[in-house]
C-alpha cells in the first residue's frame, strides 16, 4: 500500500523556477524535432523533446544538477551518493564532476562495463554490490554511514523532481498549443516533473504515461489507487523497471490522465522507427511513448503531442532488434 | 586525363543565392551540433553540420531541389531522370515529389530493397539495370530517349553544385570564425559546393576533403594534377565510390587545401564514435571527416572546424561494426 496521507516534502512550482536558473549553465536546452513520416503514420502532430541529446544523454542530469548545485558548501565538500546502474548514475557523476564534489555510486558488479566506464569517466567512484536489492541496500547504507554523503535518490526526491520539471517548462515554450504530453514512466521522476510544471502553467495539457506491459506496476497502481511494486520485472526498457514511491505517486495519482502500456515487440519496433526515420539514437525507454501512440490512435489522433525522448544510452553492439 | 580547358558551365556565386531562395521551402536548415568529448579527443573545436537530419536524410536534396524547382513548366511536365542507387536517387525522388514532377531512377537490380522502397515511397519510378556501368548507361540512355526527361547528374551538374553550396552558406552563418571545413569526397559535389561558397564569402577558411583510402582516386588526382578514375573501388563508405568529373575537378583543383584519407577501420571507428557520443545516426561516408581529423592532429589541432555530416541512410540491420 502507498502512503495515505500526502508526503510532507512535495516540491512546489517555485522550486522549478529556482532549479531552472540553478542548472542552466550545466545542461542543454535540448531541441524539439519533428518527422512528417511519423505524423502521417500516427495521424497526430508529434514534437519530440530530445533529451537523448542532453548532457550525459539523459534528462536525469536535470534533477542531478539541481540536487548537487543546491547543496550548501559544507555538504558539497562531503559529497553525494546514490545507487543506480543506469542514467542516474551517469548523471549524478556528471553533475558532481561539474561542481567538483565527491560522488560515490553503488552499482551491481554485473552492470555493463560501458556504464561503469562512463561513471569513472565523469570522475565518480564505484562501489560494487551483488545484483540483489538486499546487497545493494546493505552496501549503500555502509557507504552513507562511512562518508556522510548526501543521498540523491534517482526519483523520489523533491530536488530531483523539480529538476526534471524544467524539461516540460522548455517544451511548453518551444511548442505552442500542445494538447498532450506523453512520457515514459518507471519510478515516475520525469512524469512527476511534467505534472508539477504543467499543472501550474498549462493545466489543460493532458499528461499520459507510457509503460512497458512487462513492467506495468504503475498502470496497475493507477487503476488500483495505491502503489503496487513488482519485484524484478523484465523489459528491454531497462530504465523503467523501478516502482513508484510516495512522492511520485502523489503526482501520478493527481495529475496523470492515463497510463498506457506497450509490449516488448511494440517498444523495439517504435525504437527502430525513431532511429530509421529521425536519424537519432534513443534507448528503448524513450520509444515507449511512440509505441503507445501508435497503439492507441483513438486516443491520440489529431492531437498536438509532446513526446519526451528520455535518453540515448544504449549498447551499440547489442541492439534489441538484432537479438530477435 | 581530365579536361585541360575549364568547363564552360561552371556555376557562379549568384546561382547559389538563387538556389538558396528556390529550395528554402523544401529543405531544413539543419542544426550544428557539438561534442565536448570529441573536442577533447581531437584537440580541436568541431562543429558538426547535420545533413543526416536533412530531408531524405542527405545533403543531396539541396542540389536535387535546385535542379527540379529550376525547371521551366514545360520541362517539368516531362520530368527528370537519373541513375543512382544511393542518396541522390532518394533526394531527386523527394524533390520531384514535392513539385509533382515525374521522376525515373535507373537502379541496379541488386540495390538494397530499402533504397528501392524509399524511392517508391517518394513517388519515383524505378527501371532496373544489371549492376554494371555498361548496362546502366544503356538502360539510362533508353529511358531518356523514350521519356525526354531532364538528366540530373548526381554531382557533375551546375544546378546540383549550386544547391549543395547552400550548406556551407548556412554553416558559415551558424558558426563564426571557422578555420577550416572538412567534407567527404566521392564525385565531389559537396566539396565543389563548399568551394563555390567559401571562396566567395570566406576565402580564408581552408577546405579539406576526406576520402576512404580504399577509394582514393580523388587524392591521387589531386597529387597528379589530373582526374584519375578507378573502376570499382570497394569501401564501407558507399557514397564515395564515384570518380571526379570535369566540373567538380575544377573546384577541387582550384580551392581544396588537401585531400586526406582514412582506412576502413578508421572510418567505422569514427562512425561508431559519432553514434555513441553524439546520439545521432550517420552513414559511413559521414564519418570520414572525423576519421581524418583524428588521424592528423598535427594538421587540425587548435582549429575551429566545420565538419559536414553528409547523410544518415544506413541499414540498421547491418551495421559495419557488427560485420567485423
Amino acid at each position: 500500500m502507498g502512503a495515505i496521507t500526502p508526503p510532507s516534502n512535495i516540491p512546489g512550482y517555485d522550486s522549478v523556477l529556482i532549479a531552472r536558473e540553478r542548472i542552466k549553465p550545466y545542461i542543454h536546452e535540448t531541441p524539439v524535432l519533428t518527422s512528417r513520416f511519423l505524423n502521417e503514420l500516427t495521424g497526430a502532430e508529434l514534437f519530440f523533446k530530445c533529451e537523448n541529446l542532453q548532457k550525459a544523454a539523459a534528462f536525469k542530469v536535470r534533477g542531478a544538477c539541481n540536487a548537487v548545485f543546491g547543496l550548501s558548501e559544507e555538504k558539497a565538500q562531503i559529497g553525494v551518493a546514490t545507487h543506480s546502474s543506469g542514467n542516474h548514475a551517469l548523471s549524478l557523476s556528471y553533475a558532481a564532476g561539474q561542481r567538483g564534489v565527491p560522488v560515490t555510486v553503488v552499482m551491481p558488479r554485473t552492470a555493463p562495463q560501458a556504464k561503469k566506464n562512463a561513471v569513472l569517466g565523469y570522475g565518480g567512484s564505484i562501489i560494487e554490490c551483488e545484483p540483489s536489492t538486499s546487497s545493494r541496500e546493505a552496501v549503500f547504507a555502509e557507504v552513507v554511514a562511512e562518508t556522510g554523503a548526501d543521498f540523491v535518490h534517482p526519483y523520489n526526491d523533491p530536488r530531483v523532481i523539480a529538476g526534471q520539471a524544467t524539461c516540460s517548462m522548455e517544451l511548453n515554450r518551444q511548442v505552442e498549443q500542445l494538447d498532450a504530453v506523453v512520457a515514459p514512466i518507471g519510478g515516475g521522476g520525469m512524469i512527476s516533473g511534467t505534472c508539477l510544471t504543467l499543472s501550474n502553467i498549462a493545466p489543460d495539457i493532458k499528461i499520459y504515461a507510457a509503460e512497458p506491459l512487462n513492467a506495468n506496476d504503475a498502470a496497475r497502481s493507477f487503476k488500483a489507487g495505491h502503489i503496487i511494486a513488482d519485484d524484478a520485472p523484465n523489459t528491454v526498457a531497462d530504465g523503467l523497471k523501478v516502482p513508484l514511491k510516495d512522492l511520485t505517486w502523489h503526482f501520478v495519482k493527481n495529475h496523470v490522465t492515463d497510463i498506457l502500456t506497450a509490449t516488448e515487440e511494440e517498444i523495439v519496433a517504435a525504437m527502430k522507427l525513431i532511429w530509421m526515420r529521425m536519424k537519432i539514437v534513443v534507448e528503448p525507454s524513450s520509444a515507449v511513448p511512440l509505441a503507445v501512440i501508435l497503439k492507441n490512435p483513438e486516443v491520440f489522433k489529431g492531437m498536438r503531442i509532446g513526446v519526451i525522448l528520455t535518453g540515448g544510452n544504449v549498447d551499440l553492439d547489442k541492439l534489441p532488434w538484432m537479438n530477435r
